[in-house]
């Protein structure tokens, strides 16, 4: 009988992609990490050099899970299974030096670095593909909107660009995080190691460790200072936050009463169980499900931090599971809006139609300025408020500039939908370029 | 292959117990569902009674979880199973007039309310042995603390009576929760219901459909008022870090400096992967850890609240996992707290001991006070100021209170650690009263 | 030079009414639970009777905030405040046993109190408004939406009654909630009262002190089993989001799209300061962000309650802040949702014409369920499926149906709007009948 | 009468350097940004050049505070004042081209940058007190301890150093942190300062904005994308969890039991109101209040990135009150560390001292593995759990060794407190090198 608790079925975030960050994934971590401190140790002739192939399939992840819970962490029985599997010479030095929280905390950082490399990957098409759509409608008018009233004319392609933006950015902030490997000993000195080695071979060992992971070097332990971890979740949130605004943008976007945006989605998907017509945008909701998941998972890492003594008692623990889900959230954010980007159009007509829905009263604004030069701020707040009041406020401002030929003519230029809104081209040119 | 994502190996916190809230679990708690909505259609003759045999083993929980990707919930999927396997005239009627998230809100609230059972049976060795510890140790002097700091003498049995009262009052305000059933149809109308039944007959159906799942029934529709989430979240929350308070103060308790109590753990509990001497109090570890996750899981649960329509989009599906890592939580918690409630040793000569710690200044505000109505406020004021600074308070302010054989005689009482201490004989009556 | 670090400019949900909150009421309400203990006393003998003037003005808040900097909270500057001002013989029984956190905690719970009842009294005109709206237009044809998508008919009113059912709901847990004093002394053993008046009298004062301030008496003391306070901050954030989903409702339904709802507010209020048409949705917006606020500060209160010891090192001070801004949060949310209700006005005209965006979709699902007696489920999928093609779904259905005019009629019934809608009118009568 | 809600009277953590986070300061920042605009509206020759005089003293916080509520911010009242003071001709050009989010947001960052500022400057004593404390103790042994108990020797200068660590690099993170001005308009296109003065200049007086106010310059706006916001939450929670660690490890080793830690404040801080000999170390336990509030705070902020639209219906409101406590609490945790460190000492006698409570177990982990060499990891296993059963561990592991005289006196070194623990030195040299 299996031990399993959780399959997916109330995370539909989690798709194929998140078997990346599954118990297998994170037991097939922790073998790397005794593999690469064996490995470590091999370097400075403290182990003999064997083939590694007796890892294969040590590991019954089933069985970690049950013993996890007398141990208080799966590290423990993962040895016990790697000591049977290993050969001797090899069981003797396996895990030398290291203790529980050296193997999750590295292996936990690994999983990182391998979800991250997944993320990017999810994400080249997501920047490719948001930078295509802002550029293909940085002409397009649309109507923007602020405390989700109608406010000021905009292009579309802006709107995309500033949510390019966000994602890179939040993207290019994970990059740039450190990824330490962890290895300091049962309190943190790497006294075992170094009684036995000496304290110049254990130094080496564990800058060795750390390249053989393809992890950071920490010069000094991190057991208790968990700032690696409170980062680490925060640039995932402050990602799928970004990743979740792509999401919420186009449930709404899609909403029938707005049609500004078409999600194109396979026959089999967005269905509903109970109505033939309707076409739900599954994976933006997802998206949206998933920002709004990951706060409270960032919060709990970001409190993790407060932990006492040489090596946490239970905030370390506390961590476990909430990193993995926004690791997962993550992956699965950025797959979800690889869909979402290669599914999405936007209609034109509908955007640019929106700018009628108030009998041009979102013109009002620029019109105003327009006519500031030529009649003074005070006329000009006075004819904008006249003409607000009528049915057609282009029509009705003009009308009331009938002696004013110029001033006419630059109302006309400022709520001609075709003249340039702007900086929108530059601002585009800018999110564009950068995400390339 | 199996999409497995989560065997609890980063969440010791699960143990067997919590296979109550796997995804069998939940995939078992629809299958329920929608057989209580076909007994609801028969009891208004609205379906033919048929054995339920054939809905055993229908469901592959596994395809489950993959299908649910693409619908965006798994009771899509859920329903293509269960039409393969039903009799024919029973796939007629099978989710008549439900929608999807009819049948996983009302499958959330069975898991639930069987959870509370299974909590309320694991907390019943709980309450009973810390009123059985409380009661046995009303009157072992112990050090008071607050701020950290050694304040004023106490009774541990007092200290025991409040873990105890918190407890109890969390798992009874968690009992105390009305768990609703959810039958709406596609918007809350139940429109097809009634188009086909009646609006009378639809009427009884909803009002047996709870009935048959042992839920409360709610008048009004309550697929966007997430009322019943957010309050059972916090409620879970509540009770898992009053339970989480347990756990903290044993894993301060048995730390060598303290050494007030002790954990008697089985051979195989709390080794180390590196230190032969240790024994952590991992149980009490666990419950820590627990506590430290559940705030940000209910925030999640609280924010989900605010959701637009005539059902969320997105914030419903942001509740599902949260609300299980909930009800998970807190029935392991009971089962932790159960397991160190049962190994709980406490030491009445290192409670009483750490009396002395501070050469008596741990006595100062009852001597202060005893000196009052003999001396009044200033001189004793005076006279506790000028003991503290001396070796021993005891003796030194005895020594000063020569010529005051009452006052000395008063404070040597409030001094004697076998005297009284106020009302704690009362409360500790209170708090065990209660938990019976 | 006054210490004032927050006037409510970041904070607009604040306005006059939260004054309520302010710390100058905080510290009337410490300067209460002085009073009351001193009464208490009296009530026993243990204290003079005396007039109560005193300590009119006796407080200078801007001064306590100063000194709680080095004492670590508000009651010791207090003290001093009060011994100074007070006669001699009643500033020699001031604070009589008692210790900051009884006073600080009482003083809690009475501001509490006395804000709920403000916020029952703000929400008496959003029940009635609510209430009245949902009978109104319990017959107003609109369209029901899920994930965001148009999905089947609704009524305007049963989306009322949920949102009215959700905050009465919320309020009558709120209500529920048991505010008690807290009275136990240095280490909560309420051990100096005892040693003074016997225990008889000391059980006297703490049940005498709990009643002058209108509190629970509880048997147990609570100073560091949180539960009151956790369960307090939960409830506050379960009623800001019922009520943040009156304010999310108001701010879509106004979008011009959508054109469902009409907020007339003030001509000072939801100005720009950038666009002249603008009429913002203010006290709408200013409910979302209440709600978006809620859950972190409410996840810090039930954090909180992971405290060592008889008295809490820290986590106690955690509670002060968050607490009061849900409260505050809380009656301002109560007071902007009055304001909403009491400017809310419903299209009847743009809600029923939404029916028609979809060109009759959205009557798929009841179609199809009315043809199903008729013609079978296989038969009607398949032609709802192929009218959903056509350009207008009831028209191309009907046709399709003109060999079968008994299904046709009933075709006809269910995709007429005025034809009553499931269960909404019970639903309604429900809600309203419990609002009253 | 002053609206004023806040004096700091539950927020002690707030003290006179956090008056720099004040709304007084929020309002003299607000002016600084529209002066900026004023300015870099000159540099284009599309403003007269005029003193600033006329701007000091030109707002009144107080009634901006009210006025923010019926604007829904405190900008629309900021601004009527302004024009009020201003020269006619400055009055003209006032807020040329911007929106009220453009002002806040540029404001909020203003004010961060100032914070940061005063941050860096307190915690440079912070991080030169923990490097000469680490430094000093760099061979004072000390017990390390795992999951709370007693695990192995370490240095206590490691465990400062791991400290010293975590602050410096968390204060390295948010220091790297770019803070952008904002200035985008109505919708974000600055489209009115471009239909004014053209697309060139409109460019270059938003980079000259960011310039005048020292803030980084965004190329595309943020009104709607708040990774800027989010990741400043976030690295002011790191950094405020990094402190509370050191409040909870002084708040840990004063207590009484452990008496590692002194805290040597001055005689008027930490006094009881109750008990006369209390000691409180009143800085610690704010710091770890400061540390439990700040992940929630952080969560609002992470959440709050999903907003719709051009500029956020709610969240951006949302975000103020968070963002500021965070920069208070980042601020005012920086002063308190300074005055933790500053009174900080370290006791070698009850650090080393405790090594031996455990009658030797501690050495257990290095005494065993100095045998392995000698005998075998199966015979030194044996031995060491012989001795562990003894009374005093190394006397009975010496003695079972008296015919291995080699591993005999390998045993006597790794179990001797003077000899070096493995890489603690190194590992206090790389943090103590980095923190200078």
């Amino acid at each position: 009988m299996t031990p399993s608790v959780d399959l997916g079925l109330l995370d539909p975030a989690t798709g194929s992609a998140a078997a990346a960050i599954s118990d297998h994934a994170y037991a097939a971590a922790m073998v790397d990490v005794e593999l690469a401190l064996v490995r470590a140790l091999v370097a400075v002739d403290a182990a003999p050099e064997r083939d590694e192939g007796w890892a294969t399939d040590a590991v019954d992840a089933d069985a970690l899970a049950v013993g996890a819970r007398a141990s208080g962490n799966p590290v423990i029985p993962l040895l016990a299974q790697l000591r049977r599997a290993a050969p001797p010479e090899v069981a003797e030095v396996l895990h030398l030096g290291a203790t529980s929280q050296d193997v999750l905390d590295s292996a936990t950082m690994l999983v990182a670095a391998r979800t991250r490399q997944r993320i990017d990957a999810a994400l080249t098409p997501v920047l490719a593909g948001l930078a295509a759509l802002a550029d293909r409608h940085r002409a397009t008018p649309a109507v923007g909107r602020t405390l989700g009233q109608q406010a000021a004319p905009t292009v579309f392609g802006l709107r995309i660009a500033v949510l390019l933006d966000g994602v890179r950015r939040a993207a290019q902030h994970l990059d740039a995080l450190e990824l330490p490997a962890q290895l300091g000993g049962s309190v943190g000195t790497l006294a075992v190691l170094s009684d036995l080695l000496g304290v110049q071979r254990a130094d080496q060992v564990r800058r060795r460790f750390a390249e053989e992971l393809g992890l950071a070097f920490r010069p000094t332990v991190w057991h208790v200072e968990r700032g690696p971890v409170a980062e680490l979740g925060a640039a995932l949130a402050v990602l799928i936050g970004a990743l979740g605004r792509l999401g919420l943008e186009v449930a709404q976007g899609t909403r029938a009463e707005l049609g500004e945006l078409e999600l194109r989605l396979g026959a089999d998907e967005g269905g509903s169980s109970a109505m033939p017509q309707k076409h739900n945008p599954v994976p933006a909701i997802l998206l949206v499900a998933a920002a709004r998941r990951a706060p409270g998972l960032a919060a709990t890492l970001l409190g993790a931090q407060l932990a006492l003594d040489d090596r946490p008692p239970g905030e370390w623990h506390a961590e476990w599971q909430p990193l993995r889900e926004l690791l997962r959230l993550a992956l699965e954010s950025a797959v979800l809006a690889a869909e979402v980007v290669a599914a999405l159009e936007a209609d034109p007509g509908r955007l640019t139609g929106h700018l009628d829905d108030g009998h041009g009263a979102v013109h009002a604004e620029r019109a105003q300025w327009a006519l500031v030069p030529h009649l003074g701020r005070a006329r000009a707040q006075e004819l904008v408020r006249a003409a607000l009041g009528a049915r057609d406020f282009v029509p009705a401002l003009l009308a009331s500039l009938a002696d004013q030929p110029e001033a006419a003519d630059r109302v006309r230029a400022v709520t001609d939908p075709r003249t340039p809104v702007g900086l929108a081209g530059p601002m585009i040119d800018a999110a564009v370029g950068s995400a390339r």
